[in-house]
């Protein structure tokens, strides 16, 4: 039972490595003193991190027993089997993929929320009693909201353009990711949530189905959806929606950033306006957090993607980089990550594995604020980054960018909010800053309260808006 | 509690009032004998039956009492209410619609089926874990059957444009409809179901977007949409998909049709072959019931719509009227209903109320099956088709259309079929019919068991199709 072991009151160790893998291992080790020391010392070998190890059945000479063991890669994995393997008198039998074997069947499901023993049950669920209730919706479409599951369900759309750091591979193929999206609101806010896989990579057609499916659904996450159509699907369906449009891994991702900032700042006493912030990536989340950073009042923000600075000066940026390079780059930085990242604060990685040295981190302000988010593997490691004198350094297995979007979809329909503002992003940020552990830059994932408090914040923050 | 009344084991006493309605009525009424009594007297006056009765309050002169009534429509609830506030003293305070109470919040959610509460547990449901679950899919989509919800999921998809009686009412107020049929689905046979309410009447644009998200569900249930454009919906998503396309008002409707012709036929020492049957509406449901009983091996059908009886010779025909024209009425049949119903032995009626008369009926051969289907007022009652000497008749009120659905659709995903045949269909209505107690033409709606039976035979003539 691997998903049992560590509590949100553990320490989270297995944060310490990058291992996506569990697998549980099958093996049968001669039944003397000192082979499943050997066992563990070939695993050790391969540096595996190791779980839980149990029995599962002996004889006169052997003993089977299931092992643990998390791994990287497939890579990783091979060489794990072949390290055990190669140690005399020892057979791997079998290996499970406890992942695999966690979404069998899928993650979520459908449950109905009312009593249907009796035919009485059925004549108010259904027909003849339901035909009430169509024509109190038909009477005022509001109505759908208190008589649905609408004003407490949201689509998570998806044509699965950028499915984590997998890239394009297909709608279907990003389900998983969907349903775990969806699992996680339904498990830590009560929303229900339904993946919707849109089969085109044309964003006119995704952004008419959308539109032409829309009104089932009190709001609209997207997901996974590449830049820089994801700029134009989310700005589309923004207006013609009358419900919630909100891009994860922009607005997500950036509301993370940005609470994490609050409380780094906390710890470096410094304010927004000391400031100046490089955002390295200028897909989805780099755009996103350079505009956050920008309305959260920080001094200036230079944004690089592949070729270096955005300026207005380029003429190679899309509209949307185009736009970002207007809000920002006050100074006119020009050139390449290397140059542009002299002097800075603050810097933010949301692009590529190991594109940032220590060497950049020294160049960098005395005392600056490394986020590394890249994933699986970050720009730098918080480990490097701090020995090359940064102040605060995170990476990719410290900041989960899941915190916010719970709260966020709770809030927003609590409230019926018409749309996520900046003014409800902040206050989430804000929530998630203050629900840290003093000393910590966030707060656990899997404290229930601390995503009730985002859903407060966002739910007043759009209840106080002004027009 | 007004759901909790009748069980699966008490005759459906409700079926026999056409009451679609449920209100609670609260009322004061003076503290001496005989009060109550006038109340109910009044109720009474209205034709209004009767359910709980409880005391909810209480003074020194009055006693308040929730009364519950069981109305038509709303003109019948006005003349109920009307009545009782006629009685001298008594004093109606508030009604309360119990149907729309059971609605209120919808009457089906998501839930996670894993457990999250742990870092552990989200890192192999989300992020970095899920990456492997997306590979495997990206590999070989059918993964997605194990390994994703879709194996066990539909979409319930609806343009709103025939909802129940009512109409072109459009996708959002047909909504309490297609989460009545999902929270059935979760409740009888644990298939999670997601209504997909799409804003187009245009039969290529519903086509076109049910293609583009199809690929996250295992099989497509059609509802609700008006012919002749469901025909052509049906017959392109067919084609097109991989999975079982459905449309109930069609299929279901023609399946639960036939297992009750099935057990009418042993009532009355009948074959198939014995049977010149008229199909009344030339709809959804007419057009499919009409195939469905020349596919069960009748003599001979007729379809009758507003026109009259459908035969190759009239010129106004749509297409897929023309096709059943060409596959019924060999006799060459003209004319309107009083004359092609003459000597038929089964009529089946799914078009509008009082539509047929018991002269209709005393022509026909003698002792003749009428299944008066129009709801929520049939083309004629039970009892007057009795009277006119019906050998057997049944109106709305006994045919539960919702019978066949849950156990097709179960049945159809067990087995991964990509179609639901007409074997499939065949053996639905078979072991429905079988289900039935001796004497009933059809077997109770609430009982699990019938859709396991349902599903298991539908699973099996997949599974033993000839190619």
């Amino acid at each position: 039972m691997p998903h049992t072991l560590p509590t949100a009151d553990q320490p989270n160790w297995l944060e310490r490595y990058n291992a996506a893998l569990i697998h549980t291992v099958r093996v049968r080790v001669p039944d003397r003193p000192g082979s499943l020391a050997a066992v563990l010392e070939a695993i050790a070998s391969a540096r595996t991190p190791l779980g839980d190890i149990r029995i599962v059945g002996a004889d006169s000479r052997c003993k089977v027993r299931d092992i643990e063991v998390f791994c990287v890669d497939r890579d990783h994995l091979a060489r794990t089997l072949d390290a055990i393997g190669s140690v005399d008198g020892v057979l791997v039998e079998r290996t499970t993929d406890e992942v695999l074997e966690i979404h069998r069947g899928g993650t979520i499901r459908t449950v109905a929320t009312v009593s249907l023993d009796t035919v009485m049950d059925l004549r108010m669920v259904y027909t003849p009693g339901v035909a009430s209730v169509c024509q109190a919706v038909r009477e005022n479409p509001e109505a759908a909201l208190a008589y649905t599951a609408k004003g407490n369900k949201i689509a998570i759309v998806t044509n699965g353009t950028a499915v984590l750091g997998l890239g394009d591979i297909g709608a279907l193929a990003g389900l998983p990711v969907m349903e775990g999206k969806a699992a996680i609101l339904a498990h830590y806010v009560g929303v229900s949530a339904e993946p919707i896989l849109i089969d085109s990579s044309d964003p006119a057609e995704v952004i008419g189905i959308v539109r032409a499916i829309a009104s089932g659904y009190g709001a609209v996450q997207l997901e996974d959806i590449s830049a820089p159509a994801c700029f134009e699907i989310e700005s589309a369906l923004n207006e013609a929606l009358g419900v919630p449009v909100f891009h994860d891994d922009q607005h997500g991702t950036a509301t993370v950033c940005i609470a994490g900032l609050i409380n780094a700042l906390r710890l470096t006493g410094r304010e927004p306006g000391d400031i100046d912030a490089l955002v390295l990536g200028a897909g989805a989340a780099g755009l996103a957090i350079a505009r956050f950073l920008v309305g959260f009042g920080v001094r200036d923000v230079v944004v690089c993607d592949s070729r270096g600075a955005l300026s207005p000066a380029r003429d190679d940026l899309n509209r949307w980089k185009a736009e970002v390079a207007r809000l920002t780059n006050r100074a006119g930085v020009a050139g390449p990550l290397e140059e542009a990242v002299r002097g800075r604060n603050l810097l933010v990685g949301v692009s590529k594995p190991n594109t940032v040295t220590q060497d950049m981190v020294r160049s960098m302000a005395p005392g600056p604020i490394v986020f590394a988010l890249a994933n699986p593997v970050s720009e730098i490691s918080a480990e490097d980054a701090l020995a090359a004198g940064a102040a605060v350094a995170v990476d990719g297995r410290g900041m989960n960018n899941a915190l916010a979007y719970p709260g966020i979809f709770r809030g927003a329909l609590d409230a019926r909010a018409s749309d996520i503002t900046h003014e409800m992003k902040l206050a989430a940020a804000r929530a998630l800053a203050d629900a840290a552990s003093a000393g910590d830059l966030l707060p656990s994932m899997t404290d229930k309260t601390v995503h009730r408090r985002v859903a407060d914040a966002v739910a007043d923050a759009w209840r106080s808006r002004s027009f």
